[in-house]
């Protein structure tokens, strides 16, 4: 099966590379916020993110930084805390062919809120 | 703020449209699956999901199938299973103004995998 | 099989549901944080939540409340929030025979953490 | 606050044991179940999982085994698979004091579930 013309004919290269980027950052955060995380899991925790994302279509590369300051503030008397959005920034590159899309989500304060967008198009 | 100026200038509404239904359909897989399911359970199951979903940005209707046959196929001696993908059949709708988009996920036996994809585009 | 006398023969009724309630908890708390939820779908997911935890062995009746003044509280530009482990408190009632566990979940302030713990043993 | 005092004193050192350990194996399941992976990438996700769970109370250390096979056996056409329950293979070591439990997860055919129970106490 030609999965690419059955299923992805209907749009163009650089709408399945937003289409793409787009669901793995739905999936980077839903699957792994709550995860136990403190300073000294939280490489292991970042390299396991990004190697999981890289393996869905059309991704080429996620870059995740979880920030320890944000750690810190939110810590427990039991030493670690749930991960949660605001402590995420993440960029996931997703590319098709020649036209690479770079999803972004950062915390924005104003927005109390995760925001996902696409931070840049190079076609 | 202007979200929309902001952050969301450098795409047009199709493809804002194409990326909230995207994120939402990643968020709907890495959010649910795993969860423990049998046909007592299922309806509630579905029902959550889709009101769940229904609440980010852009989504105006998400419709869950979960597929009981496939649940049965998967039954355990402890009479449910753990949500997976391939029970799930999904489609989400989102629109930016007048641009409907309809992001579908369905098992595809072919590929052995749930594929997400883009099943309609009104404008 | 036997399951009981092959897996659970090393560990009396109260250990049991003890080990079971808790299994659930766990379970319960790390498959649904970070699920969307506002007033409007706040019912629909306490719900799913219960109806599908209770299908794990051993387990009689799961209570959910999620805390709509928390919810409130954290409440984003975009009318919902990621459900986290503040605004939970829950009860789930584990059963082994005579043998009735109350397994707790409840955000303690002075510890900044979801605190599980056993809240009740009738034999 | 004196923790243990306050929410723990109804129940035995051992009983607390098999309490945390449970909690954890739950946690561990229903936290990253749905996580894609492949060989790639097998590793670097055991090690995320024992770091973050190994930071929950009680827990001492935490061995996962992820099944190369059964990987290979669900692969999708797109070189990666969800983590299911049938591919885990997991022990958890927790202590109070001196009290030592060992909660093992192992999928069995004969019973198509992934089941937890406590392989070990030492006291």
């Amino acid at each position: 099966m030609d999965v690419n013309k059955k299923y992805f004919s209907n749009i163009t290269k650089r709408e399945r590379a937003i289409f793409e980027g787009a669901i793995s950052m739905g999936a980077l955060f839903h699957q792994f916020i709550g995860t136990p995380v403190n300073k000294l899991s939280v490489t292991s925790l970042e390299i396991a993110i990004s190697k999981s994302l890289e393996l869905q279509p059309a991704i080429d590369h996620v870059e995740v930084a979880i920030d320890l300051e944000k750690i810190d503030g939110a810590m427990s008397d039991f030493d670690y805390v749930s991960l949660s959005g605001d402590m995420l920034n993440v960029k996931i590159h997703s590319r098709i062919d020649n036209v690479l899309v770079v999803v972004r989500m950062e915390f924005i304060e104003e927005l109390n809120y995760p925001l996902m967008y696409i931070e840049k198009i190079i076609e």
